[in-house]
């Protein structure tokens, strides 16, 4: 049985209901598929949104910063608003008014958290290379401990979320189907390109699976 | 010769300089580039982040909303951030520390403008049909006035805006060339299928040309 979240003031859809999921596999699956994601913060007591990369690990969020980062320190302890969205493709209607997109979103609000034990971010530093690339951690040159301090790690629990997924053709006022207009959709996917090796890899050194298998989107 | 916006201490970047753009030849192209945007803006004292579409004319950026969306609603005539960012390539380096990605992105700062004439707004939603899909406007069934009223339409100048890039391979510290550990770049770009035709269109209406050559990214 599927794990759905209550909606609140802030995640319940006011228009096109049938587009909005609370279940927690629709939500996952979504941030899952798409690292990138946008933070809203405050700065100055106006909004400002910073692109950054996203994992998740059971019902939280997590990313990373520079801890000289004015996005990271602004976030740390404040409400934040972490948004990820796909667009899946253009969808072209009879009228202007009902041009649409495909898309998959989530929008999660929540206070962020700044992780500061030492062992617990380094955990969380492998947990955000194995979520994009499974394997790499173990082949890597250690973290040190200054690399521990010049990082930071905030989390976002995944509980004040909702999803919004549009699929599907154009939907036209109904006397609109009678006029010759071509309506339908142009999707929009991630292409993944093969792997391009460092030109100063060590001679033998092979491209890993991770590198090989990456998926996105 | 380009022409450079001024940096603000909310534009300037504080690391990473290199990366930094403020002529409007950088930052148009990546709004041209990608009409999926990030809108920020304040929700009973907290930050929310929306997704929507954003197109450009000129030194601004523009944006639709329903006129019953809070999104719209909470942003008309107050602060706002707008990001556009795109994903270019996951950067795998030697240590942790130094994987990275390739990106475009755009942040641009001001208080958005609701268009409430009638006239300009029909002006703007042809702007962003043809924006998108040159040449669609004059096939479509007109805009009717409720369609009008029952749309937002949300402006904010490309003033106090800077754009980031990040592109090419990984840079690792010195001593870690010598690891036999692979490095390299996994790019990622969009990828526009053939537009799929609504089974509903009339019989011999033609795929249009807008919708053929269709690209983004």
């Amino acid at each position: 049985m599927s794990d759905v979240m209550d909606k609140t003031e802030r995640t319940r859809l006011r228009r096109m209901h049938e587009r909005g999921h609370f279940d927690r596999e629709t939500v996952n699956g979504i941030l899952d598929a798409m690292p990138l994601c946008h933070v809203g913060y405050i700065l100055d007591g106006r909004p400002a949104v910073t692109p950054t990369l996203q994992w998740r690990e059971g019902n939280h969020v997590y990313w990373h910063s520079s801890s000289a980062s004015r996005a990271g320190r602004l976030s740390a302890g404040m409400d934040v608003c972490l948004t990820v969205s796909m667009l899946d493709g253009m969808v072209m209607a009879r009228s202007a008014m009902h041009h649409s997109v495909n898309f998959r979103s989530v929008m999660i609000y929540g206070k962020a958290t700044k992780i500061d034990d030492p062992e617990i971010k380094l955990t969380k530093f492998r947990n955000m290379i194995e979520a994009y690339f499974p394997g790499r951690w173990d082949l890597l040159r250690p973290v040190s401990a200054q690399e521990t301090k010049a990082t930071m790690v905030l989390s976002l629990p995944i509980e004040e979320a909702s999803a919004k997924v549009r699929t599907g053709g154009p939907k036209d006022d109904e006397e609109d189907y009678a006029l010759p207009i071509w309506a339908g959709v142009v999707p929009i996917s991630f292409s993944v390109g093969a792997p391009i090796s460092d030109p100063l890899n060590l001679p033998g050194v092979e491209t890993p699976d991770h590198a090989t298998n990456f998926r996105i989107g």
